[in-house]
Protein backbone atom coordinates (compact mmCIF):
# COMPACT_ATOMS: atom_id res chain seq x y z
CA UNK A 1 0.00 0.00 0.00
CA UNK A 2 1.53 3.73 -1.06
CA UNK A 3 1.21 5.88 1.66
CA UNK A 4 2.10 10.01 1.63
CA UNK A 5 5.94 9.70 1.05
CA UNK A 6 5.35 7.25 -2.05
CA UNK A 7 2.97 9.53 -3.09
CA UNK A 8 4.89 12.83 -3.36
CA UNK A 9 8.27 10.61 -4.71
CA UNK A 10 5.82 9.83 -7.86
CA UNK A 11 4.23 13.38 -8.22
CA UNK A 12 7.49 14.82 -8.16
CA UNK A 13 9.09 12.40 -10.84
CA UNK A 14 5.78 12.28 -13.33
CA UNK A 15 6.12 16.66 -12.92
CA UNK A 16 9.70 16.51 -14.14
CA UNK A 17 8.53 13.69 -17.06
CA UNK A 18 5.77 14.80 -17.81
CA UNK A 19 6.75 18.55 -18.60
CA UNK A 20 9.70 17.37 -20.28
CA UNK A 21 7.62 15.35 -22.48
CA UNK A 22 5.06 18.21 -22.97
CA UNK A 23 7.28 20.80 -24.47
CA UNK A 24 8.64 18.48 -26.72
CA UNK A 25 6.37 18.56 -29.83
CA UNK A 26 5.41 22.28 -28.95
CA UNK A 27 8.85 23.16 -29.70
CA UNK A 28 9.69 20.98 -32.96
CA UNK A 29 6.54 22.98 -34.16
CA UNK A 30 7.43 26.50 -33.38
CA UNK A 31 10.85 25.55 -35.17
CA UNK A 32 8.66 24.34 -37.93
CA UNK A 33 6.61 27.57 -38.04
CA UNK A 34 9.46 30.26 -37.60
CA UNK A 35 11.82 28.51 -39.91
CA UNK A 36 9.41 28.87 -42.72
CA UNK A 37 8.64 32.35 -41.70
CA UNK A 38 11.82 32.88 -42.24
CA UNK A 39 11.94 31.69 -46.04
CA UNK A 40 8.78 33.44 -46.76
CA UNK A 41 10.38 36.61 -45.53
CA UNK A 42 12.84 35.99 -47.81
CA UNK A 43 11.49 35.70 -50.63
CA UNK A 44 8.20 37.96 -49.77
CA UNK A 45 10.13 41.00 -48.02
CA UNK A 46 7.12 43.35 -48.50
CA UNK A 47 4.60 41.15 -46.78
CA UNK A 48 6.43 41.16 -43.98
CA UNK A 49 3.36 42.52 -42.37
CA UNK A 50 1.16 39.90 -42.97
CA UNK A 51 3.89 36.85 -42.61
CA UNK A 52 4.83 38.59 -38.84
CA UNK A 53 1.15 38.64 -37.90
CA UNK A 54 0.45 35.26 -38.74
CA UNK A 55 3.32 33.86 -37.21
CA UNK A 56 2.59 35.05 -33.86
CA UNK A 57 -0.58 34.70 -33.55
CA UNK A 58 0.54 30.93 -34.46
CA UNK A 59 3.16 30.61 -32.04
CA UNK A 60 0.71 31.85 -29.38
CA UNK A 61 -1.47 28.83 -30.13
CA UNK A 62 1.05 26.31 -29.79
CA UNK A 63 2.45 28.33 -26.91
CA UNK A 64 -0.70 27.32 -25.62
CA UNK A 65 -0.30 23.86 -25.92
CA UNK A 66 2.75 24.14 -23.78
CA UNK A 67 1.08 26.09 -20.92
CA UNK A 68 -1.63 23.40 -20.48
CA UNK A 69 0.80 21.36 -19.76
CA UNK A 70 2.68 23.20 -17.49
CA UNK A 71 -0.69 24.08 -15.43
CA UNK A 72 -1.46 21.10 -15.00
CA UNK A 73 2.54 20.24 -13.78
CA UNK A 74 1.80 23.47 -11.67
CA UNK A 75 -1.46 22.11 -10.00
CA UNK A 76 0.42 18.34 -9.13
CA UNK A 77 3.25 20.31 -7.46
CA UNK A 78 1.11 23.38 -5.62
CA UNK A 79 -2.05 22.24 -4.40
CA UNK A 80 -2.91 18.68 -5.62
CA UNK A 81 -6.51 18.47 -4.95
CA UNK A 82 -6.14 14.45 -4.75
CA UNK A 83 -3.86 14.54 -1.55
CA UNK A 84 -6.44 15.66 0.42
CA UNK A 85 -8.02 12.49 0.83
CA UNK A 86 -4.23 11.52 2.29
CA UNK A 87 -3.55 13.77 4.45
CA UNK A 88 -6.60 13.88 6.40
CA UNK B 1 -6.10 -4.47 -3.50
CA UNK B 2 -5.73 -1.05 -4.37
CA UNK B 3 -6.91 1.86 -2.15
CA UNK B 4 -7.60 5.27 -1.95
CA UNK B 5 -3.93 6.27 -2.04
CA UNK B 6 -3.29 3.72 -4.84
CA UNK B 7 -5.93 5.72 -6.79
CA UNK B 8 -4.76 9.32 -5.79
CA UNK B 9 -1.00 8.42 -6.76
CA UNK B 10 -2.12 6.64 -10.33
CA UNK B 11 -4.53 9.65 -11.08
CA UNK B 12 -1.69 12.00 -10.24
CA UNK B 13 0.38 10.34 -12.50
CA UNK B 14 -1.81 9.73 -15.55
CA UNK B 15 -2.98 13.20 -15.37
CA UNK B 16 0.71 14.48 -15.61
CA UNK B 17 1.56 12.16 -18.47
CA UNK B 18 -2.28 12.30 -19.94
CA UNK B 19 -2.07 15.82 -20.83
CA UNK B 20 1.91 15.60 -22.28
CA UNK B 21 1.22 12.74 -24.09
CA UNK B 22 -2.17 14.81 -25.68
CA UNK B 23 -0.64 18.32 -26.84
CA UNK B 24 2.19 16.66 -28.56
CA UNK B 25 0.20 15.91 -32.13
CA UNK B 26 -2.06 18.88 -32.08
CA UNK B 27 1.33 20.76 -31.57
CA UNK B 28 2.60 19.29 -34.47
CA UNK B 29 -0.57 19.79 -36.49
CA UNK B 30 -0.69 23.62 -35.39
CA UNK B 31 3.06 23.43 -36.90
CA UNK B 32 2.06 21.83 -39.87
CA UNK B 33 -0.63 24.39 -40.44
CA UNK B 34 1.18 27.70 -39.60
CA UNK B 35 4.28 26.83 -41.67
CA UNK B 36 1.96 25.99 -44.49
CA UNK B 37 0.13 29.01 -44.37
CA UNK B 38 3.68 31.23 -44.19
CA UNK B 39 3.96 29.56 -47.02
CA UNK B 40 0.94 30.38 -49.22
CA UNK B 41 1.62 33.86 -47.72
CA UNK B 42 4.60 34.40 -49.09
CA UNK B 43 3.66 33.14 -52.72
CA UNK B 44 0.51 35.06 -52.87
CA UNK B 45 0.39 37.80 -50.65
CA UNK B 46 -3.10 39.05 -52.07
CA UNK B 47 -5.27 36.50 -50.84
CA UNK B 48 -3.72 37.01 -47.44
CA UNK B 49 -7.60 37.22 -45.88
CA UNK B 50 -8.54 33.53 -47.09
CA UNK B 51 -5.46 32.48 -46.14
CA UNK B 52 -5.66 34.06 -42.62
CA UNK B 53 -9.36 32.94 -41.97
CA UNK B 54 -8.47 29.45 -42.99
CA UNK B 55 -5.81 28.94 -40.36
CA UNK B 56 -7.52 30.38 -37.57
CA UNK B 57 -10.51 28.28 -38.28
CA UNK B 58 -8.17 25.12 -38.92
CA UNK B 59 -6.02 26.33 -35.66
CA UNK B 60 -9.38 26.58 -33.40
CA UNK B 61 -10.43 23.05 -34.68
CA UNK B 62 -6.49 21.89 -33.76
CA UNK B 63 -7.30 23.71 -30.29
CA UNK B 64 -10.16 21.74 -29.33
CA UNK B 65 -8.89 18.42 -29.29
CA UNK B 66 -6.36 19.45 -26.57
CA UNK B 67 -8.69 21.18 -24.99
CA UNK B 68 -10.49 17.91 -24.45
CA UNK B 69 -7.54 16.52 -23.30
CA UNK B 70 -7.24 19.20 -20.73
CA UNK B 71 -10.60 18.80 -19.79
CA UNK B 72 -10.50 15.47 -18.91
CA UNK B 73 -7.78 15.58 -16.99
CA UNK B 74 -8.55 18.52 -14.86
CA UNK B 75 -11.96 15.97 -14.43
CA UNK B 76 -9.63 13.47 -13.19
CA UNK B 77 -7.88 15.88 -10.98
CA UNK B 78 -10.65 18.06 -9.31
CA UNK B 79 -13.67 16.25 -9.37
CA UNK B 80 -13.33 12.55 -10.67
CA UNK B 81 -17.16 10.83 -10.29
CA UNK B 82 -15.13 7.39 -9.66
CA UNK B 83 -13.82 8.69 -6.51
CA UNK B 84 -17.16 8.50 -4.62
CA UNK B 85 -17.02 4.74 -4.64
CA UNK B 86 -14.05 4.52 -2.94
CA UNK B 87 -14.45 7.68 -0.42
CA UNK B 88 -17.89 6.28 0.69
CA UNK C 1 -10.64 -11.32 -8.39
CA UNK C 2 -10.91 -7.28 -9.25
CA UNK C 3 -13.10 -5.19 -6.49
CA UNK C 4 -14.26 -2.02 -6.77
CA UNK C 5 -11.54 -0.16 -6.43
CA UNK C 6 -9.53 -1.56 -8.72
CA UNK C 7 -12.20 -1.21 -11.23
CA UNK C 8 -12.19 2.45 -10.59
CA UNK C 9 -8.49 2.66 -10.50
CA UNK C 10 -8.07 1.10 -14.20
CA UNK C 11 -10.98 2.94 -15.45
CA UNK C 12 -9.56 6.49 -14.36
CA UNK C 13 -6.02 5.67 -15.79
CA UNK C 14 -7.49 3.71 -18.81
CA UNK C 15 -9.91 7.44 -19.19
CA UNK C 16 -6.50 9.44 -19.37
CA UNK C 17 -4.64 8.03 -21.92
CA UNK C 18 -7.38 6.69 -23.93
CA UNK C 19 -8.44 10.47 -24.98
CA UNK C 20 -4.45 11.42 -25.31
CA UNK C 21 -3.92 8.33 -27.86
CA UNK C 22 -7.74 9.41 -29.33
CA UNK C 23 -7.19 12.97 -30.13
CA UNK C 24 -3.49 12.22 -31.56
CA UNK C 25 -3.86 10.99 -35.18
CA UNK C 26 -7.48 13.22 -35.51
CA UNK C 27 -5.14 16.20 -35.15
CA UNK C 28 -2.44 15.05 -37.30
CA UNK C 29 -5.49 14.33 -40.20
CA UNK C 30 -6.62 17.91 -39.49
CA UNK C 31 -2.69 19.22 -39.58
CA UNK C 32 -2.52 17.49 -43.05
CA UNK C 33 -6.30 18.79 -44.56
CA UNK C 34 -5.38 22.68 -43.08
CA UNK C 35 -1.99 22.72 -44.67
CA UNK C 36 -3.31 21.40 -48.57
CA UNK C 37 -6.25 23.46 -47.91
CA UNK C 38 -3.88 26.54 -47.61
CA UNK C 39 -1.82 25.25 -50.52
CA UNK C 40 -4.68 25.23 -52.54
CA UNK C 41 -5.98 28.78 -51.53
CA UNK C 42 -2.19 30.50 -52.87
CA UNK C 43 -2.53 28.59 -56.06
CA UNK C 44 -6.15 29.28 -57.11
CA UNK C 45 -7.47 32.19 -54.55
CA UNK C 46 -10.45 32.42 -56.82
CA UNK C 47 -11.61 28.89 -56.04
CA UNK C 48 -11.60 30.03 -52.35
CA UNK C 49 -15.42 29.55 -51.43
CA UNK C 50 -15.12 25.76 -52.72
CA UNK C 51 -11.97 25.04 -51.22
CA UNK C 52 -13.43 26.35 -48.12
CA UNK C 53 -16.70 24.55 -47.97
CA UNK C 54 -14.47 20.98 -48.93
CA UNK C 55 -12.04 22.06 -45.47
CA UNK C 56 -14.76 22.93 -43.09
CA UNK C 57 -16.92 19.49 -43.73
CA UNK C 58 -13.68 17.55 -43.75
CA UNK C 59 -12.87 19.21 -40.70
CA UNK C 60 -15.79 18.14 -39.10
CA UNK C 61 -15.88 14.61 -40.01
CA UNK C 62 -12.39 14.41 -38.64
CA UNK C 63 -13.64 16.33 -35.01
CA UNK C 64 -16.71 13.95 -35.46
CA UNK C 65 -13.96 10.71 -34.82
CA UNK C 66 -11.92 12.94 -32.00
CA UNK C 67 -15.57 13.17 -30.41
CA UNK C 68 -16.50 9.55 -30.48
CA UNK C 69 -13.04 9.25 -28.32
CA UNK C 70 -14.61 12.01 -26.02
CA UNK C 71 -17.98 11.25 -25.65
CA UNK C 72 -16.36 7.26 -24.74
CA UNK C 73 -14.33 8.29 -21.97
CA UNK C 74 -17.09 10.78 -20.40
CA UNK C 75 -19.58 7.72 -20.32
CA UNK C 76 -16.65 5.74 -18.59
CA UNK C 77 -15.90 8.11 -16.22
CA UNK C 78 -19.55 9.55 -15.26
CA UNK C 79 -21.71 6.68 -15.61
CA UNK C 80 -20.52 3.18 -16.73
CA UNK C 81 -23.34 0.85 -17.39
CA UNK C 82 -20.96 -2.12 -16.12
CA UNK C 83 -20.20 -0.39 -12.91
CA UNK C 84 -23.79 -1.41 -11.66
CA UNK C 85 -22.44 -5.23 -11.59
CA UNK C 86 -20.20 -4.25 -9.09
CA UNK C 87 -21.75 -1.97 -6.77
CA UNK C 88 -24.79 -4.15 -5.60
Amino acid sequence: MPDLSTFTLASTVAAVFGVSLGVMMPAIAMGWAISRALDALSRQPEAERSIMRTLFIGLAMIESLAIYVLVIVLIILFRNPLLEYLTQ
